[in-house]
């Protein structure tokens, strides 16, 4: 037995099974959703059942995806909604993706510590999830923790996540409204990064309204709008809004904004468009997700792996025959 | 026939079968060289014997990956490297893997420019590969353009990317000698972007060291190198060089750093650790993009998602019956 299988094994006499946390987290019980989210990162084969059955009870929420580089002032932004959609009786529940490099590392702790003050000042339920190290797939993971709060009543759930990679792209994009928040006088150089994540963009959030360089990069927000293409519904004209997360000014606008896409989504039919495609990407990434593990754990690679470096193979056909689409020679 | 299909179809009446162009880019002839890189570029499956073959005729040359963030000066840096290498008799060939966004195209244009000046006079094959609508998979087709050179005698090759995305990582991860560029007064925003770069760095070259924050920069690598965990290859201290392309102060001393760690890779014995790992990235990666591909163009995907949709089952469930691991419901 693998170091790998022992991990993914409960280990505690006490282990609830997760079928019968189900009822709990359906109930909306805190400590049960902390565990379900827990099992779901580690990937325990024990909590499928558990989460496919989460999953069919779900589908209810408002799934909010908010996006932008390290510094952009996400985890500021998000700790203002919280105290704004606590304030307005709403249950919010929050996904911090957590880059957890270990050369950004202590700065984003700060911020986590300044969201959970304002979490728990509001009984809105936040969690960070792991990047490194997670057994199920970052993508995976996280959207089945959405699922969690989503079965257990939680509405709108945000996710917050740097807009950068294609795991984080994954995951944002399978949010029913993408906010991108820019930060003012960050260089073209980040902007060109970010291009890919402006062009997915339901509203457009500049944090930081009280710095002067503000409106230049609400006007840039606005060229670049001009020269690329937008997301596919044509019928929605994203906003570009400037707020200040700490004075609180118009913070409310953007919660406005982020109503009135949920409201767009359901009166255009553009919310069916959606569901489509985020089902789709969730199928993929997952089953790529476990193509991949199953070649990585298993040794049936190493074979092609010796020819394709000795040269008597190329990788293109090794890849044909590690699908089983071509016979090995 | 679908438009895909089409545009993947020789159109002219006077093609030249790809097996016919091998002995051709075997002899180094730059316009076969040039119509098999177009043609890994297209993913035409009329190529695919001709690919296999070149890259069993591969294999002698020194691949050195070049990656830093847009505006780093890696275009103006390659430029002052092929001067440099043609000076001292080597055929150097440059694949440039271009971020064809609409936002950060024309100021990347412009190096291109640059660096194919100095290509001309030096008799150094430079291309460009397209990012986008790349049916062959980026980083597919650029280790193919690779080959392709290395097949015709280049040697060193250099691939240029950005480094940010995971195509990137995945073709830089393929070179044998990575050397990362780091811009001096770029903000921590960026290197914590880059930290997932910075780690597998053999080389670190700081670029524009005529400006007074290079020292800074330099210093701040260093502590971050105190700090993380390095490549697996703990025989290698990665050397820190500030260089200036403009003037070409330093560039030889990079050279020269870039050709130790090539004794080093051989004389060490982790040559052999390296190319198992290029030879196994290239295979899952190519294994995974084939698969990609035939679930996004056939119509096996559509019946899952509808279910999805419903919530009568869960993505991983959906996931696991297209890899046919579950039986269908």
């Amino acid at each position: 037995m693998t170091a790998a299988t022992l991990s993914k094994m409960p280990r505690r006499a006490s282990y609830v099974p997760s079928m019968d946390l189900v009822p709990l987290v359906l109930e909306g019980r805190v400590p049960a959703i902390a565990r379900m989210i827990s099992r779901a990162e580690a990937a325990y084969p024990e909590a499928a059942n558990a989460l496919a059955e989460i999953y069919k009870r779900a589908g209810r929420a408002h799934v909010v995806g908010i996006t932008g580089v390290p510094g952009a002032g996400k985890s500021t932004l998000v700790s203002a909604l919280i105290r704004a959609l606590a304030a307005a009786g709403q249950k919010v529940g929050v996904i911090a993706v957590d880059p957890s490099s270990p050369f950004s590392g202590g700065a984003i702790l700060g911020d986590r510590v300044r969201m959970s003050d304002a979490a728990a000042a509001s009984g809105a339920y936040v969690r960070s999830m792991a990047t490194r190290g997670n057994l199920g797939g970052l993508a995976r993971s996280t959207l089945e923790a959405v699922d969690i709060l989503d079965a257990a009543g939680y509405s709108p759930i945000i996710i917050e996540t740097v807009g950068v990679g294609q795991d984080e792209v994954e995951v944002v994009s399978a949010a029913h409204t993408i906010v991108v928040l820019s930060a003012p006088g960050l260089g073209d150089d980040i902007q060109a990064i970010k291009a890919g994540i402006l062009e997915i963009a339901d509203i457009h959030a500049v944090s930081k309204s009280d710095r002067p360089e503000a409106a230049a990069t609400v006007a840039s927000l606005q060229g670049m709008m001009a020269l690329g293409p937008g997301r596919t519904d044509t019928s929605w004209r994203p906003p570009i809004l400037a707020v200040s997360s700490v004075s609180g000014n118009r913070v409310r606008d953007l919660l406005d904004a982020i109503s009135a896409h949920w409201a767009h989504l359901q009166a255009s039919g553009e919310m069916a468009v959606r569901r489509h495609g985020i089902a789709r990407t969730r199928i993929l990434g997952t089953a790529r997700h476990l193509f991949s593990r199953k070649f990585d754990e298993g040794g049936s690679l190493d074979g092609h792996v010796e020819k394709v470096v000795g040269r008597s193979v190329d990788p293109a056909t090794a890849a044909r025959m590690l699908l089983g689409w071509e016979k090995e020679s």
